[in-house]
């Protein structure tokens, strides 16, 4: 007999003479004839009641081996309910032990840290609250790609090692298979990276942004969504090592189109999750954040407001608040005056635009001011910025005196200025942390919880 | 104006007044009262024929500067097609150049070779050939998660960086922000991987299996998409040292199961692409590979063979063949063997199963007979294997005998064994390397053509 899922259990129209439920135990009271037994699969957030009669065949014996974490397989009919908070429940004829849990099982009890879960990531997706966030995860995840692919966006992998670095900056790993005891040295008595796989140095990308570029230059829309990494020694509840990362890039597309599309993708996945994931949702608005809902509202309802950097630099001033880090034009914005934009002043969603010219990289557009560049920041309510991007400087002559202010010299970039030197178009982009995005979503408030096994800093277990 | 894509304008309903198309030239012919400009913008395959009169303000400049590769901007009308191969074409009232190619540029004559076009790996997405084949890598990437989805699948991002090794061999890159000429030293002379950025030795996965499982045994279905790595010296058309793979994995699945939800995948993975990329698909068939579409309905209309390794062994014994690398039982089949089996004796796509125990790794079920274990490959006419899984050896003491078997500590395996120790379910999953089934379905060749930009020994450009 074909396994049923409980999910698809739970939405059945009409009860069932018979029907096969396979899972783990998640709880189970006894009373004098029957015990009712938890039945839990991952599919949804909700188990199944499970009804055993004491009259089936080695009943003890099978509760008594029916603990919690146990693996089971259960066949029955599916009917309705007597009990709240259910529409069915299953009467079982068969109770079959697949795999006890041994008595040591952690996930026993209810009331664990985070901490402690962390510990024990390869059991935790097991508990509601992370078999909520890892649905909800599967599901952002394929709500991005519906959103560019039926836009026309063309989906791109762009390389994981890499021999450049697209901000010119950012700390990076090193990929290699030299020994790292005796590497191979060449005459000068330095590492003879010619040697090494790709006989040259070789890193983990920290941004596939350029090499975007080069197929927008081709297909006009693409987006990449691939793992991205930061070699930065910050041990913060926000960063992590290795995480994906969304980065759409459009030919034909300036800075204000860029940030239409910015604001409907964050409403579109605010949407479907909320459509897709009611229950997973609901469970967070009562156990994670009680505001989680009211601020999903808030970004589904209102158009997000925009406003130049050097306008939001104004409102900053001009607000009497004392900043813990005070700030003026040319600063960058700290997470205290991202969020008071947002949640204060403007009371929704914000867009900020036009940054000076020195906080930004060396590809963004440079404006006729000379002093600020075509730069976006989107910021959101409770968690600030969750998305940055710019124009791209397609003037050949520009981008070239924007490497050398940069320090960083063409023969490395020479394919990146071919974009410049054969048809170049006006285009733009952006960057989304899908972990950031993921946590705004859930309310979930450390980004090691929303990464099925995190790595950072001392951490790569599993 | 709102900007319209080739790929929209090809399927209007009807004429249009006024319409907006920007893109690249790729062919312009003059004759004396006006030009023919195709019009690509990468959104598919064929661009758009158009008609520039003389009469237009400053034609022949403009005529002059819209060579192969530059970047114009076209407003007119969209009017039925006198010509033959399309039912459309625009009629320019303004014809705007956004960007010249410089007279350098490297696509304007046809016939390059291939090694050629992967050196200028930026620009050859603007070739038809590889336009098609990034198109068809995005479309089939989406119909993958589409079949998952559909099916009640939770996508999981498995980590990049890992400290395990899932096959218990497999040559792997390390990853690390030691100072390479100058590591630090433990006291016995060592290099001290704890002052490494994780605290220990750490590399680039081969495999999110492992680490799938957990997700399974708690979610049920899963399923993983994502970068993998081997640095494997292999110069072949084959072999990439990064590259992409699905592997989903299944509870209360068991092997054969496993064969019939890896036959829907590839059926539906061809399907989707013969009905969203049917030009793209019409294109290789012509020009690539006269053999696709023959070779993708035979994988579409029959279903696929079952046979055992011990089977296979039996067939190609008796088969009076001369094979270059003879086989017996207990041997690898070789790409030869496979294809035979596929191409000639089942004619058809083929599932083998049941290998012997020697052959696989650590994590298959044992049969009963002691010498094979539950493992499956799914092999392809013209390709061989596209698909390797098996179900996993959940009976925590077999598993353990397995491990000592092939000199694996448990202490390294802990969290794969408390898999087996808390509710152990029967479990089954495979991989498909993404880039096989992309070189299977568009007929090309070469690994280094269907990547965007290829990492290879000596080679990890851009």
């Amino acid at each position: 007999m074909q396994r049923t899922l409980v999910k698809d259990a739970h939405n059945s129209t009409e009860p069932r003479d018979s029907i096969l439920l396979q899972g783990w135990v998640r709880t189970r009271r006894d009373s004098k004839t029957f015990s009712f037994v938890e039945l839990n699969d991952g599919s949804c957030l909700k188990g199944m009641q499970i009804i055993v009669q004491n009259t089936l065949p080695d009943y003890e014996a099978l509760m008594h081996k029916a603990g919690t974490g146990a693996s089971i397989s259960v066949g029955g009919k599916l009917v309705a309910s007597q009990g709240a908070g259910q529409k069915w429940e299953v009467q079982a004829d068969t109770f079959e032990i697949i795999g006890e849990a041994d008595a040591s099982y952690p996930l026993q009890k209810k009331g664990h840290t985070l901490e402690f879960l962390r510990e024990i990531a390869h059991l935790r997706p097991r508990s509601n609250l992370f078999g909520a966030v890892f649905r909800v995860r599967s599901r952002l995840a394929y709500a991005i790609h519906q959103f560019f692919q039926e836009r026309g966006y063309f989906y791109v992998h762009t390389p994981i090692i890499t021999a450049s670095d697209c901000e010119g900056a950012g700390e990076m790993f090193r990929v290699s298979t030299l020994d790292t005891d005796k590497p191979p040295r060449a005459e000068d008595g330095s590492v003879d990276f010619a040697s090494d796989f790709f006989a040259r140095q070789s890193f983990l990308t920290v941004s596939g942004q350029l090499e975007a570029e080069t197929f927008a230059c081709a297909l006009s829309n693409v987006y990449t969504f691939g793992p991205t990494f930061r070699a930065e020694n910050s041990n913060t509840s926000r960063h992590a090592a290795e995480f994906w990362m969304i980065e759409p890039e459009s030919a034909f597309l300036d800075l204000f189109g860029n940030m239409d599309l910015a604001e409907s993708f964050v409403k579109y996945l605010v949407a479907d999750v909320r459509e897709h994931c009611a229950a997973d949702l609901e469970f967070f608005g009562k156990f994670v954040d009680k505001e989680l809902n009211a601020r999903l509202d808030f970004v589904l309802q209102r158009p997000f407001q925009r406003c130049s950097y050097t306008e939001a630099i104004e409102i900053l001033e001009k607000s009497g608040r004392k900043w813990e880090h005070p700030v003026k034009w040319g600063d960058n914005m700290q997470s205290e005056h991202e969020r008071f934009l947002a949640e204060e002043h403007f009371k929704c969603p914000v867009t900020v635009y036009d940054y000076p010219k020195t906080l930004k990289p060396f590809y963004m557009r440079v404006n006729d001011d000379g002093k600020t560049v075509r730069a976006m920041d989107v910021l959101v309510p409770g968690i600030g910025e969750i998305i940055g991007g710019s124009q791209r400087e397609e003037r050949l002559d520009v981008l070239r005196e924007n490497m050398a202010a940069h320090g960083l010299a063409e023969k490395d970039y020479w394919w990146y200025l071919d974009l410049r030197k054969y048809g170049t178009v006006p285009h733009s982009g952006f960057g989304m942390g899908f972990e950031r995005m993921l946590m705004f979503v859930t309310g979930v408030a450390n980004i090691r919880d929303v990464i099925p096994f995190a790595r950072t800093p001392g951490s790569a277990d599993f």
